[in-house]
């Protein structure tokens, strides 16, 4: 047997409490598998007295992460504090400086500063891994990485967000509206209170920009992610995605088209028959198309303590075995920096939701808005009439490939229109 | 840029010059991600003039593959030939005697001797790696013995076996009984002219049982595994299944029960909304059960030139990487031996499929005996009855849980009941 590997953990929230519980519990199976004992040495939090369920009465204890990431003696810093800078940035770029290989599970710090630790991190010969910040304990950053290294790979998408495809999931099942079915996920737990994080979008953006870098060697850019939640998806256009043939799922889609990296997280219509679409309530899935292997979908737990304990043990595992990679696929500094593809010229087809007064050439008018912007329509579905003419009435017309601009003002038109009574509404429609 | 890794490729068949191709092809990017060149020196095939698609006038040839093993000067030696014993074995072998790592996607040879190789290797010090002998490109090797390895793995099952499950899926899909299924599967390349290694479930039980010892960190025990293939599906079974909520498909399952090891491949009704049930066509998909991450199913092609050669890339790259694993997760002289359980212990539900004549008392007869073997029925249907009594009708039965051995003892009587007309048909549901 080896020597151990001294661990220190920084955050003691219900993801670090999982984690010492995690190396207690399977200590001589870890142990066996990497050749070596994996030994906490020291913690961090910011209240010694509450009780996480597990003795720390052995470890060091240190109030400040910083000082930790400098003092301890430890040859893996475990960063689970979270947020995108302040403590967590700090500790982490200090636990390098001090040459310890970190693991971390906060997305937020990768996607905001992930190129410049990834650089630090060779700088020092060490590693940053960071595979619970995607989908929880899905092992999708290392079949990226490793897996399907031999490949080319051209698109990488998922559903990222338990929360989001809980709630989309239970408005299919139960026909709730959004709200209702917010209200419903929050009840159980699966929301927070203030859940604009998760169904606004940002969580998935957070993870998407993270895939993007890993799948095509590129510097990460958050700031490139176009990102659109599902506060507007109404159990009125559960009901049309149904009946056209797709599910309706929050997708966050990076892809390379003509040289230039497309990120975008928004509502987006599924065909049925497609493996993502059957990807239901609140686990995550990610797809990764390789040029040899084809697409491979991942799917399992996003969240909770027990997957993403998994998931940042399994890569102190790696270190303890001495796999020590490049954060991103290829060394940091051949990262490259591919010009990010405005959302205005993503390419693809559309579902609109129109509320219009029901009186004669109303489609008249919102289809001469279509061809003036040269987009074809493929179907308009207008099922059952107001009670009186003149009252409100949904109308749905899905489209053929578009471009976002030319659908943009298109829009913008319709809304112009008198008998159209509401914004119109879209929702992409993802057929390759 | 270090030095390159020099590569021997026995055998050049589809997957074979698949691997030629691809290394051809990405060699930039491979060179990029390893931080070194992959470089083939030598390959040994049986026809030297055959056209493959690449020139192969720069490489050293050899016409056998086991002086291949002993003489080229290679540092990773890549088994292409298939058969669990022979020129395969022996020449992988060879390799290993020489200190050179093996690559293989030769899933007979890890079957039936993936334990004594992997103690070859580890006493040389050496890789063993098989990712491309187990459900194609899927990286589900990866997963398991890396990305979940701070699990204990109760259960790992699977789609293993894409011809099977393309006539499974055409069954549903047309109505086509199975041997109109096969054809067609034929017809299309998808099934070979003697279809027995794939539709009798050989194929997927060389694969469940390397799944198993992965997962389980035990001996490969091929010996241990229960197969029955898909002959015995009718249109009539694909169709109750849907009726009762279920699809059809052949699973291998290795479990853990009572610290026995079960292995099993057999037809399975799986409940219609499990992640499974929706892997339709050739695709594979693994779903391994971690304590900690919960089930993960990884899905994909699990056969074809390009999948099989992104996985024998994969290990080729880990090899240049340093990523030096032990075979089955654990170090091979620590594989434990795990008891097989007979399958006469399985415990699980049923379905029965009887044909009978029509005439009062059958059910009872058939439910006595049920009751006399203490397995509790759950449903039994007779849809429609024949055009006179006496004439024959199917009738399905579903029970609760009960074990294997009560089962067959139980279809033995109810065999031998005179309004019984031919041998009672089971397909076990897997609700667990």
């Amino acid at each position: 047997m080896g020597e151990s590997v001294r661990i220190a953990i920084a955050g003691l929230g219900t993801v670090g409490a999982g984690v010492l519980a995690l190396l207690d519990r399977q200590s001589a199976l870890l142990a066996s598998r990497c050749g070596r004992p994996l030994q906490v040495v020291a913690v961090s939090a910011r209240d010694r007295s509450k009780d996480r369920g597990t003795n720390l009465n052995a470890l060091e204890w240190y109030e400040d992460a910083v000082q930790m990431a400098r003092e301890a003696d430890a040859d893996v810093f475990v960063e689970l504090i979270g947020g995108a800078d302040g403590v967590a940035r700090e500790a982490v770029s200090a636990a390098l400086a001090e040459k310890r290989h970190v693991v971390t599970a906060n997305k937020a710090l990768i996607a905001h500063h992930g190129t410049e630790l990834a650089i630090r991190a060779a700088e020092y010969d060490r590693t940053l891994a960071y595979e619970a910040a995607v989908a929880g304990g899905i092992p999708i950053i290392k079949a990226v990485r490793e897996g399907m290294a031999a490949n080319r790979i051209s698109k990488v998408y998922g559903i990222l967000n338990g929360t989001s495809n809980f709630i989309l999931t239970t408005m299919r099942d139960t026909g709730m509206d959004f709200a209702e079915a917010l209200a419903q996920a929050q009840s159980m737990g699966i929301a927070e209170a203030d859940p604009g994080f998760d169904v606004d979008g940002v969580d998935a953006a957070h993870k998407l920009s993270i895939l993007a870098a890993l799948a095509f060697g590129s510097e990460v850019r958050f700031d490139g992610v176009y990102v659109e939640g599902i506060r507007n998806v109404t159990a009125f256009d559960i009901n049309s995605a149904e009946e056209l043939g797709y599910r309706i799922k929050l997708l966050g889609i990076a892809s390379l088209v003509e040289g230039e990296l497309e990120q975008r997280v928004h509502p987006c219509m599924v065909p049925k028959d497609r493996p993502i679409a059957a990807v239901e309530g609140v686990l995550n899935a990610v797809v990764a198309e390789g040029d040899e292997s084809g697409p491979i979908m991942v799917e399992g737990a996003g969240a909770g303590a027990g997957p993403t304990a998994s998931a940042v043990v399994a890569d102190v595992i790696d270190i303890a075995r001495g796999n020590l990679l490049p954060a991103f696929t290829v060394p940091a500094a051949g990262l490259s920096r591919l010009p990010a593809r405005p959302m205005e010229r993503h390419v693809g087809c559309y579902y609109l939701r129109l509320t219009v007064r029901d009186q004669p050439g109303v489609i008249a008018d919102v289809a001469a808005a279509l061809r003036d912007e040269s987009i074809s329509m493929e179907a308009m579905l207008q099922h059952g009439r107001a009670n009186g003419e003149g009252e409100a009435v949904p109308v749905v017309i899905t489209t053929h490939e578009t471009v976002e601009a030319s659908m943009r003002r298109a829009l913008e038109r319709i809304a112009r229109c008198e008998p159209v009574l509401e914004a119109p509404r879209v929702i992409r429609i993802e057929t390759h």
